[in-house]
C-alpha cells in the first residue's frame, strides 16, 4: 500500500488558466477504465519537455522530441495508458503519428502542435483505432477544473492518482503551478520518471522554461527509484500559458524566475516523492542522504547503490536494520579511493557505523526503533568534501514479485 | 529450489595430493552445523589469491591480502561461516588475527603463513574464542578425502554443497583439480563470488599461477550475478600443491600450462554456475549471451542491465515472455550510441525483436514455450563488431524476498 500517500481531491489541484482536460475510456487495453487524456493548451502557451534517454525510446517520445523542435507552437498533449507504443519500430511510429494527425484535424491545427505520449506494455502494437475513437469523448470532456480525472487517467500500476499544486505570487499577480504524474514501476529516471505534466499560468520565455523544467527534474524526478528500471517512455513536460496577465518571465536572476521556480519544482519534488510512495509493492519510504562528498557525482553513485540494492530494500521490508548491508553497498559503489574509516552512517538519529565498523554506542534496539517507522532517514557522511545529494526511493517486498510476475495477466 | 543443481557425492570430487581437510562444528552462530574448515597444505604450495573489490572490504580479506603479499609460503586456509567479520574496524582485524595466530600455534608455523575467510552476517563482532576453541577438531579430522565435508561446511543460505573436479594427463602424469565454492547471496562478483577454493597438484610457478587464476575467474566468477549485490567478502584462492611429480610449469604459451588452465577454467566454471543455479529464491538458470559488440566492456554492460533488472527477473519466475522489458535494459545499459534498428533479440532459439521492434515471425506461443523451461538462453545480437560476453544469473522469486527478509532470524 502507498506509504502516507492519499489520491489529492480535485479541489486540492487548482485550474490553471489556458489548459484544459479531457479524459475518456478508450478501451485500449482494459475496458471501464480512463485510459486516454487530451491536454489543450492556449494560443501563446509555451512548453518544454525533457525525456528518458532508453536507447530504446518510444515511438510517442522520438515525436515528441520532432515536434517540440519544429518551433511550432504545441497546442496539445496527447496520453493513452494500457500501451506504451516501444520497441514497435517503424510502425510504432506510423501507429503515434496517426493520432497526433487525428486530434489536430479535430482541434484545427497542425500535426506537429501535438505531443503524444503512451505508458503501458511495451512490445505491442498500439491499438491507434481506439485511441481514435476515444478522442471526441476526450473533448466532449475539454475544462479547466478537471486535473484529478487527468491524474486518474494516466494511472497504470498506480494505486493512488498523483497531483500537486501551489499557489504563489508574482509581480502583484496570483500564479498556479499544477501538477500530475504517474508511477510506479520502471522507475529509475535517467531523466524523468514516466510520466508527469506541469502547468503554469505564468508567461515564461522559452529559454527560462527550459532552465526551470531542468532545475526542477535534477531536485525531483532525478532522484528517485523504485527498482532501477530505466523506462522507454519517461517524459516530462512543463506548461506556461502565459493567462495570469503579469510581464512574461525572462531573467533567470530576477526574483520572479526564482518564486516560479520554486513553485515548480516544489511540486515536481512532491510528484516525485508520490511516485516512490505509491512504488509497486512499497511499504516504506526511504530518504538516503549521502553527505560530505567530493563532488555530486560520487554521492548520488553511493546514494543509488544503497536505493538499488535488494538485500537492502529486503531488509527495510522486514524492518530488519541488516546495516552491514548498507556498509557493502557504500563499498561497492565505485567511489575508488573512499577511506571508510572516515564514513559515518545513521539511521534516523541514530549513528550506526564509524571508524570502519559499528559505532561503540550503537544499540540494535535503537536501530529497531527506526527501522519500524513507515518513512526512514539514512544518512550516509563521507567525510571528504562539501557535496551532498538525496536520493528517494522504497523498499522492495513480496507484492513487488507478486506486480510483475502478474503485469500481463 | 537450486536449478538442475545436486550436490556432487564425495567420489566426484577427488583428493589433491598435498591438501589435507578437516571441518568442525563450532556453534559460531548456530549450533549443529559445521562452519569451520581447516585446510592444510604440503610445504612447497604455491597460492594466488583475488579479493572483492568492495571498498569495505572484510577483515579477513585485509589480512589475506597482507599475507600473501608477505611472500611467505602458505601453510593453512581458515574459514568460519556464520559471520562475515566485515564492517568490524580494527576489532575486526584484531579477532582475525588472534584465529590465524591460534592456528599457527597449532600447525607450528608462522602466523602469515595461514589464510583467514569468514563468510556471514555483516557487522558484529566475530566470535573469536569460539573459532579458536573449534580448531582442534578440525585438525583431528583432516584428511585428503574430505572435500564434499569441506564444501558443506563453507554454506551459509546455500541450500546444495558446491564442488567440482577435473583429472588431465599433463607431461605424462595424471593432474587433479579440485574446488569448492559457496554463494548464495549478495552475488555480483568484482572479481570472484564469496568463497571459492580450488586446489591441484600440479607444480606451478607463481606467475603462471597468477595468470591461470585471473583467466579462470573472468571465465567464471566474473561472469554472474544473483542480485547484484558486491560483497564484503569475495575471495577465490588457488592452490598448486606440486605433489603431482612433473615439471614445473613455468611457460605460459606452453601445451601444459593451456592443458591446466583448461581444466582450473572448467572447474571454476562449474562453480560459479553452480552459485547461480543456488541463488537464493532461484527458479530459472539464465544464460545472457550479448554478441556483435564493439569490446567486450559495452557487451557486459548489456550483459548485466539485464540480468540485474527486476523486472525481467520476476517476469522469468513468472515464465512470462515480456520481452520489452528486456528492450527496456538493452536501451538504458549505457551504450550511448547503439543504433536500436540494428539489435536482434532472441529467445532460445526464436527471433523475438529485430528492426527497433517485435519480429514479424514472432508468435507469443513460441516464447511461451522457451519461457516454461528452467535454463534459457537469452541472446542479444548487437550488430556493430565482434566482441561477445556471457553473464549466468537466475530469477527472482517471492522466495528471495523471503529469504532476505529473514536472513537475520
Amino acid at each position: 500500500m502507498p506509504v502516507n500517500l492519499v489520491s489529492p481531491s480535485s479541489h486540492e489541484l487548482h485550474p490553471v488558466k489556458g489548459v484544459l482536460l479531457g479524459v475518456a475510456e478508450a478501451n485500449i487495453r482494459k475496458p471501464n477504465r480512463k485510459d486516454l487524456l487530451v491536454m489543450q493548451l492556449a494560443a501563446g502557451s509555451r512548453v518544454a519537455g525533457v525525456f528518458t534517454q532508453n536507447r530504446f525510446c518510444a515511438a510517442p517520445v522520438v515525436l515528441c522530441k520532432e515536434h517540440l523542435s519544429s518551433g511550432d507552437e504545441i497546442r496539445a498533449l496527447l496520453v493513452n495508458t494500457g500501451n506504451a507504443n516501444a520497441g514497435t519500430g517503424e510502425d510504432g511510429l506510423m501507429r503515434a503519428r496517426r493520432s497526433c494527425e487525428a486530434l489536430a484535424g479535430l482541434l484545427n491545427c497542425a500535426d506537429s502542435q501535438v505531443l503524444p505520449f503512451s505508458t503501458g506494455v511495451i512490445m505491442e502494437p498500439l491499438p491507434v483505432e481506439r485511441v481514435v475513437a476515444g478522442l471526441p469523448a476526450c473533448i466532449a470532456d475539454l475544462k479547466e477544473d478537471n486535473w484529478l480525472n487527468a491524474a486518474q487517467a494516466i494511472m497504470t500500476t498506480d494505486i493512488v492518482a498523483k497531483g500537486a499544486s501551489r499557489r504563489v505570487e508574482i509581480g502583484g499577480r496570483a500564479i498556479t503551478v499544477t501538477g500530475i504524474a504517474k508511477g510506479s514501476g520502471m522507475i529509475h529516471p535517467n531523466m524523468a520518471t514516466m510520466l508527469g505534466y506541469i502547468a503554469t499560468d505564468a508567461p515564461v520565455a522559452q529559454r527560462a522554461l527550459e532552465a526551470m523544467i531542468h532545475h526542477a527534474v535534477n531536485h525531483s524526478f532525478n532522484c528517485i527509484t523504485v527498482d532501477g528500471d530505466t523506462s522507454t517512455n519517461d517524459s516530462l513536460i512543463l506548461i506556461a500559458t502565459g493567462q495570469a496577465g503579469c510581464a512574461e518571465i525572462v531573467d533567470m536572476h530576477g526574483a520572479e524566475y526564482r518564486a516560479l521556480q520554486e513553485a515548480v519544482t516544489a511540486v515536481a519534488m512532491q510528484l516525485a516523492q508520490a511516485i516512490v510512495r505509491d512504488g509497486e509493492g512499497a511499504t516504506k519510504f526511504m530518504t538516503i542522504q549521502v553527505q560530505g562528498g567530493r563532488d555530486q557525482s560520487e554521492c548520488r553513485k553511493i546514494g543509488y547503490a544503497i536505493a538499488h540494492s535488494p538485500l537492502i530494500k529486503t531488509a527495510f521490508f522486514a524492518s530488519d536494520p541488516n546495516l552491514g548491508r548498507i556498509l557493502a553497498a557504500i563499498g561497492y559503489a565505485g567511489v575508488a579511493d573512499l577511506d571508510v574509516n572516515l564514513v559515518k552512517l545513521y539511521l534516523g538519529d541514530v549513528l550506526v557505523a564509524e571508524n570502519g565498523g559499528r559505532a561503540a554506542s550503537y544499540q540494535e534496539a535503537d536501530g529497531q526503533r527506526v527501522m519500524k517507522e513507515a518513512e526512514i532517514t539514512v544518512r550516509v557522511v563521507l567525510g571528504r568534501g562539501k557535496a551532498e545529494s538525496t536520493v528517494w526511493t522504497c523498499d522492495f517486498s513480496y507484492d513487488y514479485v507478486k506486480i510483475n510476475a502478474d503485469y500481463r495477466t
